[in-house]
């Protein structure tokens, strides 16, 4: 199947907070993929879908792998941004390849492909039809 | 001793992100002190006082009581604005009065007084200069 | 209304983890009102209620205040022990006594009143059966 | 270079705190790097290394690959093991194959490989001796 890109990625805009950094005074990095999520959430929402309202009607989209390479670090005060571009890899799985850069010098501190698929509440594999349609458009 | 009052709370804007909600589709009580630090910090750096940069001078500058009046909760995809306002308490104390508003209908969510001080890295008391300047200001 | 007192508070043992820590090499202020929530929900686990199980049933358990006094850090490595005592303060609204002592020397970290109480999924004031009859025991 | 395994695994027992799960009543995928992160961290102290004490040293130990296949979530109340298994990649390279299964039934709930080296106060590549011997061992 061939992969579909979008044609620019979606970017938010986002700032590290001081409790987001550990004791090397670095983003801890967990928190890197609060991030890459709070992004494909938002870009849900920017197609007028909510993360949270199909939580509640009983599909719960999951991750079913994740690949960070950790690049550089990002630390107190640091602006960046987050990137991500989505692409169906089978009938039912997609991959959001994802970047952090650091604004400034728009230095690439993370590069991620994570994978995520649906699941219903009978804990059977399936998408939502607006995910599907959001996958072929 | 007089309390000193900002003339007008200093704020800032944030949005809840869905990894900060709990199994009650809520945001979980602890994440409303990360909030209000957050403000803290920038309410720092907007004075040109860098939490991180203190830190790393061997002062802590730290929390000694927190008091928060939980009124009504956030959920996914509030926003939202976290308000602050600066009191010296005593020689080395100061108090935070903070709130958070939910913004569209302003509905207060959450009432905090934060008490602050510093302790150097011998253990004792001690508050930056510029934080005294701060607080007489 | 006379206050109830638990003969013997109930108490759970817990190790710090290092990405509880920031860049102070201090747990986290935020943290401790996770340590304080996981001794909480224990406890009910220990009186066979189960706070996943009362969500589920659209009863939301709710902090309406809390108070914490913050007395010395926890930092890496740090064993420690977090306490709990039940209180009725009202028909609807009980309190925790908690607190979080060092294992080692004992030294008291932390104190805080947890006032909580449960909300149905109307949004009215409700308390589960068995939760009014943990109070009354 | 030929891989290094160890006899046996090095394996912890954790418990899900309720503060862990997100609006899906899941451990959020996230978190999963804070208990492989504490995993490896428990490791380091059962060989009598410190975390905390080698980054006061100014030298980091950080991640620079995490590839994380989700299995099946973890949900309140789950007790699980976190096992740990370290091999030698390149002279400054080591990786963790890391692995989480829920007690009782023994289920796989993720397989992980991290890919950590160090890099000290100037940003160079730079192991501490203990670690080298460790891995030598």
């Amino acid at each position: 199947m061939g992969l579909k890109h979008m044609a620019t990625p979606y970017t938010i805009d986002m700032k590290v907070r001081d409790y987001e950094c550990d004791m090397q005074a670095r983003v801890n990095n967990a928190v890197y993929q609060n991030y890459l999520e709070h992004c494909r959430h938002e870009f849900l929402l920017s197609r007028n879908l909510s993360f949270a309202e199909i939580t509640r009607r009983g599909i719960n989209l999951v991750v079913t792998r994740a690949e960070l390479d950790y690049k550089a670090p990002l630390t107190s005060g640091d602006l960046f941004v987050v990137s991500l571009e989505i692409e169906r890899v089978s009938k039912l799985r997609f991959a959001f390849k994802q970047e952090i850069h650091r604004k400034g010098d728009n230095r690439l501190i993370l590069q991620a492909t994570i994978i995520a698929t649906g699941v219903n509440d009978r804990g059977r594999p399936e998408l939502p039809e607006e995910i599907i349609s959001l996958l072929e458009s």
